[in-house]
């Protein structure tokens, strides 16, 4: 159903913005894992507002507590639940837009599909806010993963017009673990002042700036993932669009490959001397996927994100009116980032290391033994 | 698994370029309705090789033969087996491949998931072949679609630095219709005159070139999809993924939102004057879906296909020499397409149907009595 | 994933007997439904124990927190998770049965799947306590279900040789309400007598004793279920299986059908005089399921339940000393119904009023407004 | 959907009784194994009609022929997709049952769900032919089996009142060949021929008679199946109950647990002295599986399959006139076998096959290398 993916890992989000709690149950998880919570929490802190000057200053503590799943610190191989309570709401904020769907968020389409039954307020089930219970899942499936040698991260790949550096074609941990523990997710400071800068203007401007996240997966082995709908690059893109305001996923050169030529764009297969039967390839323009299947290169993509829709500005909509709908104008007020790519930058890694653990689950499921 | 996806409509692919058949069955198409062969065939036509200068001169005939599914030229309720003969196979042509794969294929990464096994001959279930019962499964969709006043084209968004010029907001029948019965699936003529002198160039060149589509879904009306996991992104992604060569899918603006403001990305509601309680958006860079579900404007995605991997070129790769691998090099000889975008776009078209159809069969399992 | 059965209604189990809290989410409740709390309550207090004479003495409230999917008492259209605090665990009871697998308890297949890392302190996540969240998510399934006209209502078919009268064939909703305001639950009260008898007895001798449950889902139309792998016995069943202690499940005469006659066995049809268009069947051996798709005429089925494998007799079990196993001999301690039959008689009305409300969602996804 | 099942292993079936041809596609089959034709065509023949002198004269060779997925006799890794032809259907035997539903018969639900477009001639997508592409399917499945040491055997287990002898607690290969070579499939002979007394005493009286299969799986190690849904008798259970005619499934001893103390139905642990670590049961009440989960005993499982519905004798059904449905008679002509539970024997092991085969690649996916 909707708010769940996964074949062997299969993940379930629930909860609203104003509701009682947000959380997630994650079903699959190997046992006897012990979770590093200190760790996790570090990892939950990067998508949290209020972290630099950019965000909004609605902090919660966002502090996961398990329901199921865990004994004495370590994953017993049932369900796990985490619920995270929701207490810093100011449903006041929100009374308007209830009535005035705002533009290019959920609001409408909502009204529509549930026939003004849904509980929309501060977006509902489609707030960012849902991202959380998504990191508290994706942040074990990270612990995991590098227990076996698989290292994910991301970076903010641009905002606006700024753009950041690549990743190198293989990275390593230390760069990784740099990026994760700046305030600001970025391989080079420079441009990174260049962004904040950017998403200052737009603030200053009552609007916001989209921006576009670089992943990568790294320590896959060869052979992962399976032909036609269920390659690595339809079980990440399926569940990365589920990430608020995510519109586009692209792997490896992703769209500037329809721009290049064969001869530019293939990545030429060689050798590797020390090791025999080790094949890599010269280039990674492939992104580490070859029909839907992993070649032992890391895996490479990008996320598109759109600016927050949330903007001060005064904008045209629609209000109900008794049963009819009339032209009408909104001014969003409450607490907003002017850029939301910037926080979705764990949010990226969390939903990429669920994906991947599941995918090496579902190649065994067995494989982990803790 | 692996080459099926669907929720209420199931698509399943099977077959391999040199095999014996191959071929589709779709399980949960609607009964009673009259398949119209001739569209069907002609909508088939427009993926085959041969319709222009710039194609493959492989040409088989890819008439579908109904095994199951369908009575008296009408579907019966049952799932519909459809399978096309391999009639026109050169297996001599890809010896040299079977030991040493080619770049940017999927010959390497079937090897190692396969151990070898995996009967790979002009790409096996990977090649572009497989697209033939995509096309017979999706033809069959867009008639039911279209008899319900839902309307899909595509058309060539770019060959390499050439564009085509964009859809209009609101597309219509006739500009579809134009498109498909065009050898070259362009909106603007000279664009697409342009485009195959790029593709004609990478030719000569002994390369090949990428390019990207445009496709819009007409008529949905809003409400449809679900949240989060399950969105109408989710779904649309999840399965164009499964074309050959597609690396990148956008909504809407999609990546271009990333370097957007707020102000000028977000979509201006308004209510439509002669319709009471229709909302429609004044502009549609979010590509008719907020949060996964249609807003009621026309769904609108791009997708980015990479250059034809198999150039005539010589290009490093490994040979398997006993037990290891060694350096060596690869040419490809055989027909192949200098560009597989032009072919791509009523693929596009077909799998666009097939989500959609799902989307709609899962809203309600009895929309459709014909 | 293992934990969660359905396809447009999607429900997600959690917890172990011992954690923190056990619950429940369900995904695809339609939205706006009020949910009558003092109902589920006691359609809740049903399966608990110490409702009579017979049942362990541990009484928990077992009332949900609603955490998520509900706002000022209706269904919003989001995930619902509900959670039961666990808050009277005597640990203590169990610590021989971590040593010692437990004859005919999980314990022993769960050590060796989870490599002793589960926790199945008093069951773990297969303890008959994990069936409350299921009568909660299923309680408000049930009202749902009775806001449509459609009924389901079952009872105590039979505790070792004592069976009670069957339902007739044609039920009525005041027999399902007389059959669940009684403590024991039957139809006959003498033969509920007698069950109670055998009942005492089995503890008496230190013993438990096993039983059945009839089942019958009313006013379900014709044409419900899909054919060969997804009909509704296919998906009853594979729920039913479900529940703890579970070994048999059968549809209209069930096995018994394997010593009849076809004269015998067939339901014969015939026009209702009254109703122009309806058909129905004048005995209904089969169940009202004919290909997997109902026939308008009531679902009926059997389930047939082991007796409780915690017994206070000694037992012969294997221990575990170091690396290798020992033969044994276990005496369970603890409080433990010598029959879970008959509080397993909510269960499986819960389990069925689940399948039945995603069976009709599956027809049409929003069939209901409420 | 429907005519599927499995999930790393999945089966899908199609055609129709009176269509072009009938067959399944296997999606996930391991690579490499090489199909022993002549055996699979021996299985194959066990469902086959014209057996002996019980089975209807109806006799096609049902021969599969592989579209894809075997390469020089192997699997390849990618979906395997077989089709057997209709060659022997005489539609004119059927022409009044597609007036009048012919009691018992899916004819009258598919009616009513696909609006009368179902091809329903022969029973359509609901007839017994269709378990021919599942015995294809599954043969292979034995086959992959058996080369892991994982054996499947079935018996008719009763036909009306006479019953043959149990399986032993601990089958053997010897005892499976042996049931399967012969004409009848029982265990006791004379057993046997009390059975076919009893079938050809309703075929004299125009009449069919019931009968249930046991089924057996040996050889599947300890630790195998999820909690809850997902395990191995919800698994079973859910695809048996697609085997036409199927109206019960237990496990173990099934409904007669639900008539036993505990001290009778436990199976006692023990120790096995001659290999460290092995744990085994005393007993097999619980037919190998506890929470869903193997124990390392056998799988053991009991299938009621109901009268075959044709009999030739005079029945009451109904007549569509016009728009309206009144009283009538149908005599079902054409030929039927008296007993349809002998010839399903092969069709449990089949069904069985492909679970057992799914089963054990969800645990590891890379199992089976041949």
């Amino acid at each position: 159903m909707a708010s769940s993916f996964g074949e062997r890992l299969r993940v379930s989000v629930f909860g609203e913005s104003h509701g009682n709690g947000i959380g997630a149950v994650i079903d699959g998880l190997p046992a006897g894992f012990p979770i590093d919570f200190d760790r996790l929490m570090q990892f939950m802190e990067r998508r949290q507002g209020g972290r630099n000057a950019l965000s909004t200053s609605r902090k919660e503590p966002d502090v996961p507590r398990f329901i199921s799943g865990v004994t004495d610190g370590r994953t017993n191989g049932f369900p796990l639940c985490l619920e995270i309570a929701n207490t810093n709401t100011r449903s006041g904020d929100y009374s308007e837009m209830l009535r005035k769907p705002r533009p290019s968020h959920a609001d409408y389409t909502a009204d529509v599909k549930w026939h003004g039954q849904a509980d929309m307020r501060g977006g509902g089930h489609f707030s960012g806010r849902l991202t959380a219970p998504l990191c508290a899942a994706g942040g074990i499936a990270l612990q995991m993963l590098k227990a076996e040698g698989i290292l994910i991260g991301a970076h903010l790949w641009n905002v606006g017009d700024v753009f950041d550096d690549p990743f190198p074609m293989q990275p390593n941990e230390r760069l990784f673990e740099q990026i994760a523990q700046k305030p600001f997710p970025v391989i080079d400071d420079a441009k990174g002042e260049a962004m904040m800068q950017e998403i200052l203007s737009a603030r200053e401007a009552q609007d916001s700036v989209g921006g576009s996240i670089e992943c990568m997966i790294d320590g896959l082995r060869a052979g992962i993932g399976d032909p036609m709908f269920d390659g690595v690059e339809n079980q990440l893109a399926r569940a990365l669009f589920g990430i608020p305001a995510v519109k586009g996923v692209e792997f490896g050169e992703g769209f500037a490959l329809s721009q290049m030529r064969g001869s530019q764009a293939n990545d030429p297969f060689y050798a590797v001397d020390d090791v025999p039967g080790l094949v890599l390839t010269k280039t990674n323009h492939n992104g580490g996927i070859l029909g839907g299947i992993t070649n032992g290169m890391p895996v490479r993509f990008r996320v598109g994100i759109k600016p927050t829709p949330s903007i001060a500005q005064p904008q045209e909509t629609v209000e109900r009116v008794g049963a009819h709908m009339e032209n009408s104008v909104i001014e969003i007020k409450g607490r907003h980032d002017p850029c939301i790519a910037q926080r979705a930058v764990p949010v990226v890694e969390a939903v990429a290391a669920l994906v991947t653990l599941d995918l090496v689950l579902t190649e065994s499921a067995s494989a982990f033994s803790f």
